[in-house]
């Protein structure tokens, strides 16, 4: 996968780029990406690129020209059109199925603004996608975009070995996970639960399965309802239910 | 505001808080921070952080000692305990309105993992607050955390200058902002709404109000009714309302 990424501040990815998964899967060829400035593209003497708002108001807003221009440039000799992504408070809620759909493409275009808005043309005529990570106003859509193509990244095959992953990773499964716990049994007085010594796998799944579910419903119920339950699911959400209930 | 991270990668750290606002906020002296590597805490000899699940199952489990002995050298001299953060996919989901109480606190502890799990004595016994930036999985913690950071030091005063601020920012007002155009009028065919140009600021500002709404209803319909709207925008919205239903 090659992701070119827009940015007037590229000194903000070198160094989460170059680093963990990202750095990973970058040596094993699984992922390449360029850092594209559009304000080299900017066809203004002082190579601004924002302007004030028309019809008044606080804060600039980003000319469409430098960025049009700069997306040009990179699609000119691409034989498919790439998706072109901007991450704005605006975009559709990002979540692990937007992740798992966007790791199918080859290639991806991130816009990242900063302080300013967009002029409206940029989101009408040249992105593909609108993408927000959450309902929090951040600076601008670098730390989005990293967010974004490391959760993407990592389901790149061959890019996560055995110890950096676990199938039950939280979404990946609809619920939340279970707690985990390692050594030492006793830390300052902290005891690991004996189920997880006892070396009775089954117990083991069955308290991990409980755990999971009872985390979800206390933390995310609105998870809950969105995924069918099995029966024993069903028969422990009912548990958890009612003692809630009697709380 | 003073804030410590907790992290096994501080290089994806450096460059995102040398940029841009969290830059400057530093300039002002509003805002300072540590890395604490939790690696250099640990009192085994080959400085490991994690270990094997109790119980079994892929994927490491980061080890207690570390991290707690990490955020007491943090805290011990600190007459005010600090929150202590851990960022996690199973926490409490992030939102402008936790940005907004974070940025009333002067210490704040960041513990950012990294591929593994948290030892659940970390989350029951050292932590105040799980936050979750959103349901998606990322490699580490380092980039929530970095979002986080930079939601609550923009909120701090006097960090934005009027230029990078605008109060209609998308959540602030509870709705997601209006379109913005800047220059030129005419940006290879594609044309600036007529009533922005027309000098007429209270038509300027009605049609702002109503594509604000708009976009709020065709987007994320969710967080309209959260809020009471006056009666122009209740008039309003049933017009997209009956517009909706005649599709």
């Amino acid at each position: 996968m090659h992701i070119d990424i827009l940015t007037l501040f590229p000194q903000m990815i070198e160094g989460v780029f170059n680093s963990s998964i990202l750095k990973k899967a970058q040596d094993k060829n699984k992922f390449s990406y360029d850092l594209v400035n559009f304000r080299d593209f900017s066809t203004n003497k002082h190579y601004k690129v924002d302007d004030y708002p028309y019809g008044g108001g606080a804060g600039m807003v980003l000319t469409p020209q430098p960025i049009f221009d700069a997306v040009d440039s990179i699609t000119k000799n691409k034989s498919v059109k790439p998706r072109v992504i901007l991450m704005c408070p605006q975009g559709e809620p990002y979540n692990q199925k937007k992740a798992e759909e966007l790791a199918e493409e080859e290639n991806l275009v991130f816009i990242c603004g900063h302080y300013e808005g967009y002029d409206e043309r940029i989101r009408e005529h040249l992105v593909t996608d609108e993408i927000s990570i959450g309902d929090y106003v951040l600076t601008g859509g670098e730390l989005g975009a990293m967010a974004v193509i490391d959760s993407v990244v990592r389901l790149l095959p061959d890019v996560l070995g055995n110890q950096e992953s676990a199938p039950e990773d939280s979404f990946s499964t609809g619920m939340l996970e279970h707690p985990h716990y390692t050594r030492p049994a006793d830390f300052r007085g902290m005891k690991v639960p004996d189920v997880l010594l006892s070396g009775d796998h089954a117990k083991i799944d069955a308290w991990r399965k409980g755990e999971s579910l009872k985390r979800t419903f206390e933390r995310r119920k609105e998870l809950i309802d969105e995924r069918t339950l099995s029966d024993i699911d069903c028969k422990l959400l009912d548990k958890f239910k009612s003692r809630a209930d009697k709380k």
